[in-house]
């Protein structure tokens, strides 16, 4: 065994050793066998059907509980086919009609239908068509009582190496799990995505050359080079080692301090909050030493219904999330489906360009009877805590001012009923549309605060779709123009005596900390995992430095050149 | 018959008085009958199925010539369908092994094939579903001997009528058309914007309050104003009829000095340009007094061939733009594919959000064999005229440089082998995605000119499609974050020393020309039928005036407020 070195996509940060544990996903072969008691058959797959349907539902849970509900969601799509007649139920009639096996019956009706899907030009077609083999599969390796690849097995330390990895393989890593790589893939990814969820170092996009690693190899990963060490000798294990420990040592130390609340040193105090995906995420919040919540996303109430969830049950979670954090802000942005979220019930038309098309505030604000509920669900949660309530996708002045009338209108009708609404709460925009930004000082006079959703923001200001790998390269919130585009936001804000967040992807960066401070943010919002981190460079930030930082990464030619400016030239005093 | 008046969306200006015609379209009705000679049946649809090719290349070709390659693509659709043996062949096979008629088996195949293709949740699916049936009455119409309506029999001066319009039916329009009403469409459909490329006056949205337009009935169309006027009495049309005739002087007037230079009233030059989408529009731009090319879009080159054009048909027709301007600049565009145009044998992958995708030079510098064939065909037609190379989709430096770079490596190698190539051209890009408009002082380092694409540029900076109805009443280029953007381009540009320029819609609306100029524009490109009207609109600006007015409207709340200011306050002195 000689160390090699790869290089591919650093999809996921950290660094890890481990061993390689390649993950398999194959059918089980198949043969054809006439039956002669078709009844029996139908009763063995019946009931194979409810296992999977079983184990397909506790993927759902545990995905909802430890990722969030939008993760989750892919599984309805594989237990709709467990209900679909022209699945399950063609499988049935083949067995009655052609006397074959449940087995040959299955691998056939799945082959064709997964081929039909994968036939039409459309990636939701195509990604249907992966669900219908993965269902498929489940029943073929239950059918064939073949022990599936268990990854509640994997030791801890394995290094996940996989040709390529869907949502539902990554919902099923086991905690401790050090790394993953994979030969397909690209930072946008939603392999990649989760990666960063999980905190688990990834590297992608290794092509070929992954054929190259051997279950029982020992791997060094760093997620942030997207650097790959096989076999190493006993000095870069070493080194290795040691770095992590370093590395893990400042994350201890980080977190000791994470209860402290984050200053500059010269003194400016910087909110560090958290995003909040589903009431799952609370403890990790508080644990983290989030100063208040910045974004917390509503999505998930209506994602775990199958119909539009009631003024009490979204009371319910408001409330609960507003009493866990007592007198800090919680600011609760009101739903926000179409682009990439598809909420079944509300049956949205398809479009052709989705993420340009009728979500979150426009859908909103042309269905002011779903949106009431939701306002008058946070009027009374809002007597709880300390409530931001904010608009996500608006382009323009009058949105503000009508979702602002629906609020006033709702309170009024809710007082009228004698129900007792939040006395104070403030109201604010998202700052995602790059008219929002232009046009910030125009918008700042309506509202009580503005914070920059700076995945939105890039994708529009790039015009690169954020969950297309063909333009992935081209997509990276440290461009210079989407930097300018945060300055002119903050300028406002502060112009008009208002706070500046962000809870984009870029707020929990650590490496940007200082740029993003001397930007003129006042708030910053993330993953709860990074909150420590981040609030230790908060406090290593002179404020001067910080703005001078920050005007230099506004002239620089690249993103990439900004990356390196952050880090590189900390000029630190 | 009394008067009425109705309110619809003005979706292309103009007024005009004509008779209703509704423009029915249905398909015959269809009796299921055996045929005893299913050869001779077949040999009977066999030539129906060649009338109605050459009907449809008939129309192909017409709507090429009148209208342009990119909306005459829509027949190949059609055409591919004649061809398609699960289509056409099914058919035949029906007859032969059902014995039924051609009409019957015509019907059935038509509404199977069009069904399975509406029932997928995809645009691109639904619209084909719509050509199938388009091309299966067609058919029908030709086997049941059944006189089709026929749109070369409409007398000038009707109104046409109907429920919606396919663009198949409006490329059938003949001259002297006076208007065009439906039920359903918005600014952004596709009947709009042919409707403003043939200049007929368009008012859409009409829902049901169309069923009481009656044939013969006599209707004022304001497109403009996005009304109707049904039967009015004899004075409310001797007014409409003396305000048309005013109008048509104006123009008259407009197209007599329309070969004059355009210079402001205090004898500022503003270049008036055409945008052409093929060869056929170069005689309308010349007769115009078009100043020059301000956007020649190369796809038609593309569009009418079923392979990549080669380096010698592209110089061909480069070379034939650039002799018809002699010395007058010509602003050739490279390749703009994706996003909404497709191309066939360049099998583009399907995207999710193909607007932000993988297109114009994103798949150009991908694909650099394919660039370079347009580059040396550009370098060698560069020899015979002013011609300016620009680039479309630049979002950074990167991009500009790697495709500077390829030009110059083309130079090389045709000089190497002895051709001759342009001793001087200008090279620019398509300010269109917002990045590029926020760090236009960047860019504007690396090129000779930017020309702002305002049509994707306020799709991009709204974050609303164009194309898609649901967000149309968000689409509107007059938005004061776009016009911003449009400052900051012009104001980098003069501060480079570089020429400014407009080709999207913007560019052509007679009622922005003051605006535009007060932005600090230096030349204007527009479909070739508006040149004489803004260069007389040019005539009246004073520059100081222009500039006031201009710094008004970026901060205004609306793009109505912007449009209503440039209207009904022009500050003239």
């Amino acid at each position: 065994m000689t160390a090699e070195r790869y290089h591919g996509v650093g999809a996921a940060p950290g660094l890890s050793i481990g061993q390689v544990v390649w993950w398999r996903k194959e059918s089980p072969k198949v043969e054809t066998q006439t039956v002669s008691d078709p009844d029996g058959e139908i009763k063995r797959f019946e009931e194979v059907v409810q296992q999977a349907k079983a184990q397909i539902q506790q993927l759902r849970q545990t995905t909802a509980e430890r990722i969030g509900e939008e993760e989750a969601a892919i599984f309805d799509a594989h237990l709709s086919f467990m209900e679909d007649p022209a699945y399950i139920g063609e499988m049935k009639n083949r067995i009655r009609n052609q006397k074959k096996n449940a087995e040959a019956v299955c691998r056939d009706v799945t082959d064709e239908m997964s081929q039909m899907l994968a036939s039409l030009p459309d990636e939701y077609m195509q990604a249907r068509a992966d669900d219908i083999r993965d269902v498929g599969t489940r029943i073929l390796l239950l059918l064939s009582g073949v022990q599936p690849f268990d990854p509640s097995m994997l030791k801890p330390g394995s290094i996940i190496v996989a040709e390529e990895l869907a949502p539902s393989d990554t919902a099923q890593f086991p905690p401790g799990v050090a790394g993953m790589v994979t030969a397909r893939g690209s930072k946008t990814a939603h392999a990649a995505i989760m990666a960063r969820t999980l905190g688990i170092p990834a590297v992608l996009g290794l092509g070929k050359t992954l054929e190259e690693l051997a279950d029982g190899d020992t791997l060094i990963v760093d997620g942030e080079a997207g650097s790959l060490i096989k076999n190493p000798d006993p000095q870069t294990e070493k080194e290795a080692r040691s770095e992590m420990e370093r590395q893990q040592k400042l994350r201890e130390d980080a977190l000791k301090k994470a209860d402290e609340d984050a200053f500059t040193a010269d003194g400016r105090r910087i909110q560090v909050f958290a995003n909040i995906g589903s009431l799952n995420d609370l403890e990790a919040a508080v644990h983290n030493g989030a100063e208040g919540v910045g974004l917390f996303r509503t999505e998930f109430l209506y994602l775990e219904n199958d119909q539009w969830p009631t003024e009490e049950e979204q009371y319910g979670a408001y409330r609960k999330v507003l009493e866990a954090f007592g007198d800090k802000p919680v600011v609760i942005r009101t739903l926000d489906i179409g682009g990439d979220k598809d909420l079944p019930y509300a049956e949205l038309p398809k479009e052709e360009n989705p993420f340009l098309g009728h979500r979150a505030i426009r859908f909103c604000l042309a269905n002011p009877d779903i949106f009431k509920v939701q306002l008058k669900a946070l009027l009374r949660a809002g007597v709880h805590g300390d409530l931001w309530v904010m608009f996500p996708m608006v382009e323009n002045l009058s949105e503000v001012r009508e979702a602002k009338a629906l609020l006033d209108e709702c309170r009024q009708e809710l007082q009228q009923n004698g129900v007792e609404t939040a006395s104070s709460l403030k109201v604010g925009i998202m700052v995602e549309i790059p008219a929002a930004a232009v046009n910030a000082d125009l918008l700042a006079k309506e509202v009580d605060f503005m914070s920059i959703g700076t995945n939105d923001l890039t994708q529009y200001t790039l015009a690169a779709d954020r969950g297309n790998e063909l333009v992935a390269p081209l997509y990276d919130a440290a461009h210079p123009a989407v930097l300018r585009l945060v300055k002119k936001t903050c300028d406002a804000a502060h112009e008009a005596g208002i706070i500046a967040g962000m809870c984009g992807e870029l707020a929990g960066d650590p490496k940007m900390t200082e740029v993003l401070v001397g930007l003129g943010l006042h708030e910053l919002s993330m993953s709860a995992g990074t909150i420590p981190e981040v609030k230790e460079e908060v406090r290593n930030v002179q404020t001067d430095n910080a703005r001078t930082l920050a005007e230099r990464t506004l002239v620089q030619e690249s993103p990439e050149a900004v990356r390196q400016l952050a880090t590189k030239e900390p000029l630190k005093s």
